[in-house]
This record gives C-alpha cells, structure tokens and sequence, in this order.
C-alpha cells in the first residue's frame, strides 16, 4: 500500500547554450520543465515531466495545481487500476476543459500528472518503465488507457487483440533489450548554426556511429535550404539518414515547391512542413511529394487530431510525444494506433529520450512496432539523476525502477 | 495620437444561478472574463474579453501580460496600420509559441488582446465597431488579419476581391443597421432545467418574439435526449427552429444513432456532435445526415482548424466566436473563409453577443454572408456598461463608440 500523501510542482528551467535548441520558429528556447512530484507514505516519490521552451511554463504548473487534486491520497495500485478513466475525468474537468479542450497547457499539465503517476508506479513496483508495461496483462494495460472518441477506428476491443496478436512473437524482438535501441542526432544541424559547424558536428556524429542526422530547414531563403542540405549530405556520406525539419515555416504551396528543390539530397523524411493542425495541407503534401515521408508529431496535441492524420494518410512518421500529448498513457493509444494504420513512431523527445527509451521498447516487443531509431538530444544529460547512456549512437537499456525521469536538484 | 501607456488585466468572474450555462459536459460553470486593459493618454481604455467557464481564467490573464508586452507605448492608429502582422509575431511568440502553437491559453490570451485593439481603435475614432470595420477601406482592413497557412484557399489578394465585389451592393443589406439583427434564445434549454421549466421558457421565448431556440442535449441517456427535443418541438409548434446542442457527447458511431433517432422532430441543426479537433468524423456525420446541419466552432481554435473543417465539407453553421480564436481579426478572416466556401456564420457568443452584434452586421454588409440569427445568452446583461438591447428577439444595432465590451466596475 503506497498512498499519495502530497503533490507538489517545480518550475524547471535551464539555460542552453547559444543557439543551441533553435530552430526557424523558437529561436531563443529554454529548454524546461513543469515538473509534477507525488509524495508518498514510503519514501518513493513519483517525478512526471512536461515540457516547454521557459516562457509560461509557470502557467502549465499552475494548472497541475488544479488539474492534480483528485489524486491526493490514492493508493497507487488501485489507481493505476483504473487510471483510463481517471484521466478522462482529468482531461475533462468542468471549468478547465473550456481552455482546450484537450490541448495547449491544460493537456501538457495533464501529461505531467500522468507521467508522474507511472513513474511512481514502476518504483513502487521497483522495475523500470519498460518492464513495467511489458509485464501488464492486455487488460490491465487497457484500463491505464482513455480510448474516447476513438471509437471509430480503435476500440478496446481491437486494442486488446493487438495486444494478444503480437504477444507469442515478443522473444523475437526481446533482443533489442540487450542489444539497445538506435538513436539519432538532433544536435548536428540546428538553425543557426554556420556551414561549417554543421559539417564538423556531422563528421563528429557519423564517427561516434550515428546512422541518421538532423538538418533543420525552413529558412525565409529556400537557397540557404538547398545548400545546407547538400553540405550535410556531402559531409555524412550516402550511407547515412538526413532528415529534414521545417519546423512549420511553408505554406502549402511553398512546401510543395520546397520538396521538390530537396529531392536531390534524398531526403529520408520531411518534418513539420506547415501547420501542425492543418491535416488537409499534409495530406496533399504527402501525397505529391512521395516517395519521401511526412514526419510530423510534436505539435499535436492529443490522440483525436493523431487519429485523423492516420486516417488522411497525412504522417508516415508519427512522432507522437509523451510530454505533449496526455503522458504515457496517451502516448501508448496513438502507438496503437499507428500499428493499426501500419506506421511508424519515432518520437520527439521533449524529454531528452529519458522516458521514451522506455516506451519505444515496449513498442517494438509489445505492439510489434518497427524499430526505427530514437531522437537524441544531449543538450540537459548532466541534469538528471539518470541520463539516457547513449553509447556508440544507441541507447542502453535502462536497468533503474522507474522513467529515468528524477531530475537532480538544482545547485 | 493617441498612445497606449499602461496595460492591466482583470481576472473577471460572474456567479450563475443554478443551472444555467450548463451543459452535458460543463457541469459548474462561472462565465468569467480574461481581461485586457489598454490605458492611453486620451483617457479612453481599450476592453478585450476573453471567455473562460472560470478556473484557469488567471493563467488566460497571466499569458496576456506577457504577449501584450509589444503594445505598450504603441500609437493605436499606427498600431492598426500593420495590425495583421503584429498579432502574427505575437501568435508565434518564440517561447509561448509552444503551449500552443495557436490554441489553449495563450490564444485565449491573443484573443482578449486582440478585442482591446479593436476597441480602442474604435473608441478613439468615436465610432461603433460595426462603423468602422465597415469604413476601413480593403486594404486597411486586409493590414489588419493574418492570413498565414490560408494560401491554398483564401490569398490576401482573394480576400480583397472578395470585399470589393460586394461592395456595390452594400446599401441592399444595410437596412439591417435600422431593422436590427434578428437573435436567438440559449437560455430555455439548458441541460438540467426539468421538463416542465424547457416548456415554459419555451413558450416564454416564443412570446417574446423569438423565432429561434437551443436544446442542450447529449445524456448518456438518448431517450432522455429524444423526450426533451420532441416536447421542446411540441411546445414551440412547427415554424420555430429548434437546434440541438450535444457539446461533443458523441462518439461517431453514438452521433449517427442519435442522429437518426432525432430526425423526426426536424433539427436545424446538430451542434457540436462529438470532438471539436476530429474534423473527419464530423466530415463522415455531415454525409451521413444531410439535410440536416452540423454547426460547430466554439471550441475551434484558429482558422487553420477552421479551414480543414470548411475543405471537408464538416460544417455548414461556423459557429467562430471572437472570444475563442484571437479575436476580431481571426473572426474576419474565418468569416471570408466561410463566404469563400458559401458557409453560414452564426457565432457562438462568450461575450454574451456585445461584441458579435458587430460583427455580424459587418458579415452581412460587408461580406455579404446570410443574415442568419445571433445566439443570445441573458446570465450577463447586468454586468455590461452597454448591454445588448434585444427586444421582439431582434438585437438593436449599438450606437456607442468601441465593441461594447466594457464591463461595470464589481460591486
């Protein structure tokens, strides 16, 4: 018996150094924190992050204030039993529900309440986060779930097969436990960086052993696109995956002009291209610029407007993340989903990997998801208890109870 | 000139009488009002609202503090000149811009900035808002909207023509400005009223002239729903329009039962059948249950959303409200979208119509859009310095300088 006795919130921030982090759009970021902590009666405290760039992250810990009270003494086992529909009533808090629904920053405090409750859920059960949610029944696993207004294309029902579906095969792709999951570099191409930069952080990366790279794009001057591409091309060889992030600078029609300047540099996924709401736009980009995917994901808010990109054939690569939409639970719904639709997740990682090195392995084993790679960001490694270890460009498997989400304390 | 020196917020918060503003989802609300405060040296004050149902309503006013930061010390006329692309640098504050993009909190907050510029605008010109939106010449009204992620339906240069096609033909519509716009009744139908209260406000209703009333359903209960529309129907005879209001209680299997099961008192309308981000569910139900109606928008946060729903044929009732997207200018700019598409306007009304009872004269003199009917809600007739004359159901055109939104000071 693990009872919440108190809930408290932490206004996280770190400074970066300059130009790192920035891209065509945030171009001054602090990357921070709304941090929810769940004390209890055994000493274990529950840490759940969400993510912002400084600016109003007070705001998303003011709404955890509220959002959080109906957790105030629950036991964790029982809650966890039921936390679906815990977190639906969350989400749809009569008075706060009128600032999203569903998103800006009563959904990014929701996903902090919620990555909290299972981080202390897995210390409690003292086993990482991966194991945790291997070791779920399909039934339990479903009732942590909100499937509302999915209705239409996942049920519980068919959420309950997949899961059965897929779990004779799981030693087949429980090597990846021990092998460690691929990750790729974000920090190599950021917006402001000179040429040369770029093409020496590139060299760097490709010798430490990544296999994919990140440019970001979208510049006012679609020439200054075009040259940076063919430099990180250049510089990592025919071998390596560049992908290309626009960070929603192009209207569609630029967009589409854009793609087709890019096509040369083999581009292995066009990211962000325009406005993260605008599903039509993606849909008819996707559609003329293939072969070349659409990623897209950290800007989406929750699983309905995920569900209708699925549905438009709008993302091939859905970077659906747990400090954006509702947390861990959330997160979880749109991976089934995707499976569903037969995509791929590759997650952003506002949490600098911590957390989702734990979800994309439960993805691959327990959905069947392909193992793609994982975004890695080392900008805040000296800030956690726990850093992701990211050795040789992949991941290691994190072996402590928990998300590897505890933040050390601040000097 | 007239220059803007200070700027204040007022976390503004109105008790109900039990019951109303009630619906199938907000079971408590406390209408409130975010609001912006642009003190000049003229002695006017520019009023912005932004609606909230009350908690939360200090994070709304806290996001203002910081994005209205630009205005200060701002001339309002040279302010106005370029109003389109100041609104835009604020939308995409660098580190705001993520609690969004253009949704939740901080476009709540861009919502009551954006009223309180319009007001000050108007009140220094000493015209009403519907006067001197209607006065602006296209392009300096154009100056003021932000188009950005419209190109592939709606240019700046669509939008012009747009406006000057219709301007030949304004003085056809304006008689509105003597005859008054006609209004419609939220009030006798909301969620928990008992029978016999839906009957009498009903009667009542019609009585007072009103040709047109609301019906919030959505119970989880659909016979609950079918006894209360045909009783609603009953009491109001056949010419009176009844819409049904379900606040998003249905999944999209549940909407295309209930939709069936409603037909037979002849709807006007479904509003807000299930989730507002889930454009293609609503893209399936509108197919599936022509001729009936969907109307939707207050709870659609920009016009990108807007857009998608309008290309997929999910609406034809855009129920945009000025207190939800950033204000007046996205209001406009959803408004030339929707006669672009040959949709109806009828705005949902979180300020009570004060400022919408312009808005819809400019939509029909203007634009050119049906004169459909305004939504009136009573519960804050009280607290409006100039509240909002509707008599014989029929809203009576505003004489005063500015959008009508100055609140009296709390008792």
């Amino acid at each position: 018996m693990t009872t919440i006795t108190r809930i408290q919130t932490q206004d996280t921030r770190f400074p970066l150094s300059a130009g790192d982090g920035a891209d065509a759009i945030h171009s001054n970021p602090q990357y921070s924190y709304a941090v929810t902590l769940l004390h209890t009666d055994t000493g274990n405290t529950g840490f759940g992050l969400a993510f912002t760039l400084g600016g109003g992250n007070d705001l998303v810990c003011r709404a955890i204030e509220t959002l959080a009270e109906p957790l105030a003494g629950r036991e964790i086992e029982e809650l966890m039993a039921e936390f679906g529909e815990v977190q639906r009533r969350i989400a749809n808090h009569p008075q706060l529900r009128w600032l999203g629904p569903h998103k800006g920053v009563v959904h990014l405090a929701l996903a902090s309440i919620v990555n909290a409750c299972f981080d202390l859920w897995a210390k409690e059960r003292g086993v990482p986060l991966w194991r945790l949610l291997l070791d779920l029944t399909p039934q339990e696993l479903i009732q942590t779930l909100d499937f509302s207004y999915l209705e239409d294309v996942l049920t519980t029902e068919q959420a309950r097969a997949l899961l059965e579906i897929h779990a004779p095969t799981r030693d087949e792709r429980a090597s990846v436990i021990r092998d460690g999951y691929p990750g790729y570099d974000t920090s190599v191409g950021w917006f402001h960086y000179e040429d040369d930069v770029i093409r020496e952080k590139t060299l760097q990366a490709v010798a430490q052993g990544f296999t994919a790279l990140k440019l970001k794009v979208g510049s006012k001057d679609l020439e200054r696109d075009v040259r940076r591409a063919r430099l990180i091309r250049s510089a990592a060889g025919d071998n390596v995956r560049v992908m290309l992030d626009v960070n929603q600078q192009w209207t569609l029609p630029q967009a589409l002009r854009a793609a087709a300047a890019l096509r040369d540099m083999s581009p292995f996924w066009i990211e962000e291209p325009t406005h993260p709401d605008d599903v039509l736009a993606h849909q008819t980009l996707a559609r003329e610029i293939a072969p070349v995917s659409i990623a897209l994901g950290e800007h989406v808010p929750n699983r309905i407007l995920f569900k209708n990109f699925m549905q438009a054939k709008a993302v091939e690569y859905v970077q659906v993340d747990a400090m954006r939409v509702a947390g861990i639970s959330e997160f979880i719904v749109v991976s089934l989903m995707a499976r569903m639709f037969g995509l791929k997740v590759v997650p952003h990682v506002g949490d600098m990997g911590q957390i989702h090195q734990h979800l994309v392995l439960f993805n691959h084993i327990a959905l069947g998801l392909d193992k793609v790679f994982l975004e890695y960001i080392p900008h805040l490694k000296d800030r956690f208890v726990h850093p992701a270890a990211v050795m040789n460009g992949i991941y290691q498997t994190p072996q402590q109870a928990g998300s590897s989400s505890d933040l050390l304390a601040l000097p």
